[in-house]
Order: C-alpha cells, then structure tokens, then sequence
C-alpha cells in the first residue's frame, strides 16, 4: 500500500516539477541565457571546473552560478571568491534541486544581463537526473579518482545527459585510471553525449569543453562570438 | 498539497521502514553477527577497502558483504574475486538500500555461521543516511579526493555514523589535501565517530580500523578473539 502510494505521489511531484520546469525553460529561452544543470557526485570537481571555466570564458561571457547543497554556502562563497555571481541553494536535506527552488533563485539575478546560467546541482549521482530543471543542457561529470565503472553503475545521469566530463585528468596515472575502459562505460551508457576528458587545475582538455560550452551559448543568443 | 502529501507518505515508508530495520536487528542479534552498514559518496573506495580489510581478516573473522548498486552486479563480482562471499541488490534505479532489500538479501545467506556481515550501500551521500537497515554499527567514508568541505555540505550521513574514515590517504600529498581542515570538519559535525585515516592501497592505517571492527565484533559475539 505504502509503496503503492509512493509510485502515485511520486508521479504527482514530477509532474509538479515538469510544469515548473517547463515554466522556467521558456523564461530562459525568452531571455536568451543558455542554461547548464551540471550533475556528480560529490567531490567530483563541480565547482573548481565552474570556477575555472566561467574565470577563464569572464571576458567572453556574461555569466551566473545557482548552486544547491544540503547544507552550507561555502561553493558560493568559493565561486564568489573567483569573482563569479552565485546564489546558494541550501536544501535543508532534500538531496536534489527541484524546478520550483531555481525559479526561486534565478529571480535574484538579472537573466536578461546573462549568456550562460550554470546551475550546480546537488552532489548525488542519482537523484538529480530524475529532476528537469528547465535547462537546455545537462552535464554530467566523473573523476578519474572514483573509478572506471560508475557510468554502468549509476546509469541515469549519463544516460540523460548531453554532455559527459572525465575530470581531475593529472591524477589519472597515480590513481591508476583505466582510460579505456572508462570511456568505454562512458560510450555504452551515453552514446548521444559530448565527450571531455579535462584537468581544471593543470588546463588540459579544457579548450575543447570551453569550444562546446561557447557553441551552445552562441547557438541559443543567435549570435556570432565576439 | 503535493508536498503534504509527500510528508505523509514519507513519514509512512520510514515508518514501514523502521519497523522491518528492528525485524532485521532482532535477527541479526539472534545470530550474534556484527552487521556494519557502510556509506560514502560514488567512488570513495567502499568496495576496494571492503576487499582488503575481509581479506586480512579471513583466517580470524568469518564474514559476509551484501552489496547495493542501482544497477549491474560489478561489485559483488569484485568482492568474490577476492575469495569473499557477496550477495548483490540491485535496486534498478532507487538511491539508496531499505531494511526490506537487506532482509531478503540476507536471507541468501547462513548468518549463525558469520561473525561480520557489512552491507555496501548504494554510493550516496545523502538519502542512504535516512534509512536505518538494522545495522549495529554505521560506518562513513570520504576520501582524500573529494575535498575536505564534505561533512559540512552532507552533514546527515556524519552525523548518524559510529565511525568515520579519511580514505585514499596515499593521494593526500599529490591533491592537496588539507588534513587538518578535513578532520576538523569531521569532528564539528560528527563528534561521536571513531575517526579513522586509511590507505588500502598501502595499508597505511588499517591496523586501526581492524582493531576497531574486531572489537565491534568481540563485544556482539560476547567471546575473546582467537
């Protein structure tokens, strides 16, 4: 019976979150800011690839981060540090953001003075992928530390993603990371995402991810790069 | 009155929960086996430090492992191929394991002729901390990798363990790993939990966490170790 109940609230509350999403999609595209829902485990280098990357793309890009945790504002407090515009989601427990608290928090930004909002999802491997936040791209990312097999393991966010981003590369051969395999999982799971391999902390790999990121920005505001 | 009705239903499935986790208490009580519910992020080394420490402790424990996914059986296959006995759940997407789950898992095994059995959670670092499985003794690792803020932005899973262990300690040198920051973070949030530095790879600080484990045992099987 519980279980029963579960199924048809469940339903219910996506449902809830697929309109609110649906709400915010149309915002965003009626402000033509491009919007990245970014999904990993914890600790995967979310916020240190954020920092780098919008630092590095500043003077090319108007750009904003939301970003949800459990508990604390230190990712805002570090991306604020990088001279990059935040706003913390504290989720109180709930181990996902959800359409309803971005719309709250992208109402404390001006979309319309923005090219690219990256939303900096929960770190949880799993239940974020179940959560349309009305974004136009979803990208997901894996360290080389946690191993070779999470792609097969944790499916759904790679397989809803558009992107796949192996990072913290300069630790690949200390760790002992089995590249091919990896990308292997990667390729089997999500064979419709874009693939990078990158190091936020050494550079490698990033001027692919900045090409496709630029690309999808361009793509949406209609316009050529400047 | 979706979020109500949420409230309720996840009231009741705790609930329902909780009652099958005192079922699985009694009966692992009953058999005077030390069930340890072990917890992390994706790729914390759960299964790499499960496999060492079973292994070194074969001649002197007899011991069991039920490992949770949400898909594939990659785990249980490497535990087995390092001589351990290994039941896996898959859970076919849900994100963390229930004490129902770890019944019927349990059940495919002789537990009177086990001293330990550990159960290797679903890798998440937020909703497996909600579920209580009839465990003696909940254990949380972070590694080095994933940055030493982690207690602080999940703090639910710190909270609810016995102990805690800093894995990966080989890797702290080359990611900059601030020991102090991490341990102090642990004990902020978490100041009941036996703390323990580990390194399966090395073996650097595993002689703690053994004599930790074989104590939790010692005092449940209420005899001398061998």
């Amino acid at each position: 019976m519980a279980d029963r109940r579960t199924v048809i609230v469940e339903a219910a509350l996506l449902g809830a979150n697929d309109e609110r999403a649906a709400d915010n999609r149309r915002r965003f595209a009626a402000c033509g800011v491009t919007v990245v829902n970014l999904l990993s485990s914890p600790g995967s280098g979310k916020t240190t690839l954020l920092a780098r990357t919008l630092a590095d793309l500043g003077p090319r890009l108007r750009s904003a981060v939301i970003v949800g945790d459990l508990a604390t504002d230190l990712d805002a407090q570090r991306l604020r540090a990088a001279g990059i515009d935040a706003v913390q989601i504290a989720t109180g427990g709930t181990c996902h953001l959800e359409a309803g608290m971005v719309a709250e928090a992208a109402g404390r930004l001006d979309l319309t003075a923005l090219d690219l909002l990256v939303i900096e999802n929960v770190g949880n491997l799993v239940c974020p992928a179940s959560f349309d936040l009305g974004e136009a791209v979803r990208v997901v990312l894996v360290s080389v530390t946690e191993g070779e097999d999470k792609p097969l393991k944790y499916p759904v966010a790679f397989k809803s993603a558009h992107a796949a981003a192996v990072t913290k590369i300069d630790l690949a051969t200390v760790t002992g990371f089995d590249r091919d395999r990896a990308l292997a999982a990667i390729r089997a799971v999500a064979p419709q995402a874009a693939l990078f391999e990158v190091s936020a902390r050494t550079g490698d790999g990033l001027d692919g991810w900045y090409r496709y990121l630029m690309a999808e920005v361009d793509r949406r505001a209609g316009r050529v790069r400047r």
